[in-house]
């Protein structure tokens, strides 16, 4: 199976504001309403695997954006929100045995890993195959960092590289 | 005056490891020894300013890498060593005072500011114009930031963005 993260980040590697602001997200001019190459790569995937506190920023969203199933990992929540049945699902464990069931139980090939702290402690065990990061251009000084402390550092192949909305720089790499 | 930056930084935004290391940034294949356009940036600016620290990372190097006047930004140096006379030259006061020195009685029109700490003054004073930075394939999970910390998000404006050796991102921003 092919783990993939998918993100966004500030110039100086913020995922987020200190009080995970998103609105720096919002600030770039998109006249058309370009979705910056998501409906492609949500087409290459066969499920997410998101955190519970990205899980319920998603909920605050007001409408449910993915067409294939959501795993939710997460050991404290007890449920679902009834109109997310048959979309979104429970799991728990550590992220080698969630990724284990996803593979092994569930047939995902190719999986959308989301979240800031599933995706460090991928790539922290080295479960992290893929990573498209698109780098908007501003620095926002301090909040959540997209990669946080690791203790090795981890190299990476670029794969391609564009600019979107003549703002954006979108990169894709691959995990050495 | 234009105040420019030109650095690089590994894709979570460190210039350099927790002690100083710098030995990622020599990991990418290089086999023609390319510049990655230093000379054709350098030919732009008129000199340098940096701050004492960078200038003790330079000196190390055992060669003297710039053919521009360098100003080195210190109140505690007491002078500059006698090979590089003519070449380097100390500075002092705050950041403010040393470019207003620069831009009218040195001349200087177009200026490249180097050093991590410099580079954060400038930008949270707004006294920063223009910054290219080259982004490297590696995570390095803990380190010396690029940024530091700011109070106040900053807004960029990208000028273009290009791969070099297949691998870094060099991208070019105005500051708003």
């Amino acid at each position: 199976m092919k783990v993939i993260a998918y993100m966004a980040q500030s110039l100086d590697g913020y995922i987020a504001g200190p009080n995970g602001e998103l609105d720096w997200l919002e600030e770039i001019e998109n006249p058309e309403g370009s979705d910056l190459g998501f409906a492609e790569f949500m087409a290459g995937v066969d499920a997410l695997l998101m955190g519970r506190n990205t899980f319920e920023k998603v909920l605050s969203f007001g409408f449910w954006p993915y067409d294939k199933p959501v795993y939710v990992a997460s050991n404290s929540l007890k449920g679902i929100p009834a109109d997310l049945e048959g979309k979104a699902f429970l799991i728990s464990g550590t992220l080698a045995e969630m990724l284990a069931v996803l593979a092994d139980e569930k047939g995902v090939q190719s999986l959308y890993l989301d979240g800031g702290k599933l995706i460090q402690s991928a790539l922290s065990q080295d479960l992290l195959n893929e990573m498209t990061v698109t780098t908007l251009p501003v620095i926002l000084g301090q909040g959540i960092s997209l990669f946080g402390h690791l203790e090795a550092k981890k190299k990476l192949q670029l794969k391609g590289s564009e600019v979107l909305l003549d703002q954006l720089v979108k990169t894709k790499y691959l995990l050495c």
